[in-house]
């Protein structure tokens, strides 16, 4: 089954093609985006989201920056102007960055250079998810025999990654080596990522998973109904700290108490050197009302303050391992920065 | 000012009045309840909820049950019958038991005898929500200077326990005693009483707050923004462990690693010493439409499942202290059902 999910993001012509995220499970709408105002306003509201997928959007938007700057004749500067406007548009997620600056060097040779560079960027993020998949499915099932019961939070498949998911990407390569049991996935308050997107990936997938709120996550691994916990990550520091969504460290926490497996699946682009811990990540702050309305309706009391930070730390003890495309990493990463990696204290 | 909160619950003539909690914070609209089957349709549907509250409602509702019974005929069988269906209402909160079995000696003496001693049971419920706040709020005042930032979960206010409150009384006594800075919320999913409820009691009682989605509880503990956690209980087994409502254990094992105290302020009622371990305590599990849903609109996809436990347990190891109406309990319960307490573990 080809699913929708497959087309998450696309290049066609001159503009991106791509699934607007806040409207799912009740409708697959397609984005047409053809300025940076518009992918901006995409990427800030989360039509476009998740750290791969944020990639993708940098890569595509400085093609689609220069495409605009040619056809309204903007200068040079202005070009440039615009193009770190895409790269700021959210703090916290590197790969957004890291996606501009894979294909910022061949915009001097040109838009089809720039283009090329920006399709090869969103081939090497599903071939680096597929991979992803591979090394963290096979990592898990050395752990245990049998079917997996998996935990997952917020949204890291297709929608967020491409084509494959890295943590999501993770288990529908436990699914397809027939070791996946079912999942378990946490709604993930406020924007319901967890359960507007990835229950609907997941459905698609045909893949069996129930739903709870984060609240139920840590009691749901201390009642033992878990083997696993996999979750992506918005940026990694130079010592393994890792900044995911908003909920992942508390289930850390509870998988950390009840020595259950904790694996952090990302591709190597989302790993900082020039951060050296979770301290210095910055943390977005979104607006309050994604917490006092739910779906448009308000659920807290007029005037009632709402305090939201979109993503929390997760230090780098409570993770068993992290999985990339090119390794999988158990040890102290705090040597990073100089390419030795450290032990991982005791 | 007399907020609306202080008659969350009463007793007219033959009927109980109370607060219908599953409408606010939108409108304070108030119940008549008349019949056995009203009140336990009430209790399923959490228009009345909160352990202290569940008692108040479980002395009542013998009186209630009593008044049925002669207006309809029903024999001695028939009404114990009816007593018996009340008091099974809900399986977690060991008060509602507590509530029926404080009034029903009473009722061989006649229906005022219980109707009088029903009115006790709720005086004493809120006589000891007060001593619990002087107490809880002494305590923490010990820990620090200053006013105190304080994070909850759930209700644990007038509208949960008849006047004062347990939890949120523990805040109330601080705010009364100019030591409270602002109050941290989590919004309590799947039901919201965070957001809906406690919000609103504290902006009636002029109290600084911030709404949080339970995900961001333990990451907002971690970021040093709080100096103590305060919740209530559902039922406390001999050996110290808590049931709380759905989201407490996070905040419990965040609380810890930060070594920031961690209260639970209950009255003794709420004790079960027939209970030797949070194991054994039996954990509600809910509609699955409480979490696909929120405010009547579906969130997730058709066909995808959910799991709704009600409550989690919290290890007493967890927790620094439980504050109940006669005395702080900071050390190891499990001597608790031979009168003498021992120590707490290391």
């Amino acid at each position: 089954m080809v699913s929708a999910v497959d087309a998450a993001i696309a290049w066609r012509n001159d503009r991106i093609i791509c699934i607007d995220q806040t409207v799912l499970p009740h409708e697959v709408r397609h984005m047409n985006i053809t300025t940076v105002d518009e992918l901006i306003d995409a990427i800030v509201r989360l039509a476009i989201r998740g750290a791969p997928m944020l990639g993708a959007a940098g890569a595509l938007g400085v093609v689609l920056a220069a495409v605009q700057a040619e056809r309204s004749g903007w200068s040079g500067e202005r070009l440039r102007t615009e193009i770190d406007r895409i790269r700021q548009a959210r703090p916290t997620a590197v790969n957004l960055e890291w996606g501009v600056k894979a294909v910022l060097p061949a915009l001097s040779r040109g838009i089809v250079a720039a283009e090329t560079t920006a399709l090869e960027t969103i081939e090497r993020i599903g071939a680096a998810n597929r991979e992803i998949g591979n090394h963290g499915s096979a990592y898990l099932m050395t752990l245990r025999d049998g079917p997996l019961r998996v935990q997952t939070h917020c949204n890291t498949g297709a929608l967020a990654c491409v084509e494959w998911g890295t943590a999501l990407g993770v288990i529908r390569s436990l699914h397809e080596r027939d070791r996946l049991a079912h999942v378990i996935v946490n709604e993930t308050r406020p924007l319901l990522q967890g359960s507007r997107l990835t229950c609907w990936e997941l459905a698609q997938l045909g893949i069996e998973h129930q739903l709870v709120p984060d609240g139920a996550g840590p009691f749901v691994l201390a009642q033992g109904l878990v083997d696993a916990v996999v979750v992506g990550a918005d940026r990694i520091a130079a010592n393994g700290d890792v900044a995911n969504k908003i909920g992942t460290y508390g289930l850390a926490l509870a998988a950390h108490r009840e020595r259950i497996p904790f694996l952090v699946a990302a591709p190597e682009s989302t790993i900082d050197r020039a951060t050296p811990t979770g301290a210095s990540i910055p943390v977005e702050r979104r607006s309050e009302s994604e917490i006092t309305h739910v779906a448009g309706y308000r659920v807290a009391p007029e005037n009632t303050r709402a305090l939201n930070f979109a993503f929390d730390i997760t230090p780098w003890d409570l993770i068993t391992a992290i999985v990339t495309e090119r390794r999988i990493i158990t040890d102290d990463l705090r040597g990073a920065a100089s390419g030795t990696w450290g032990r991982r204290p005791a």
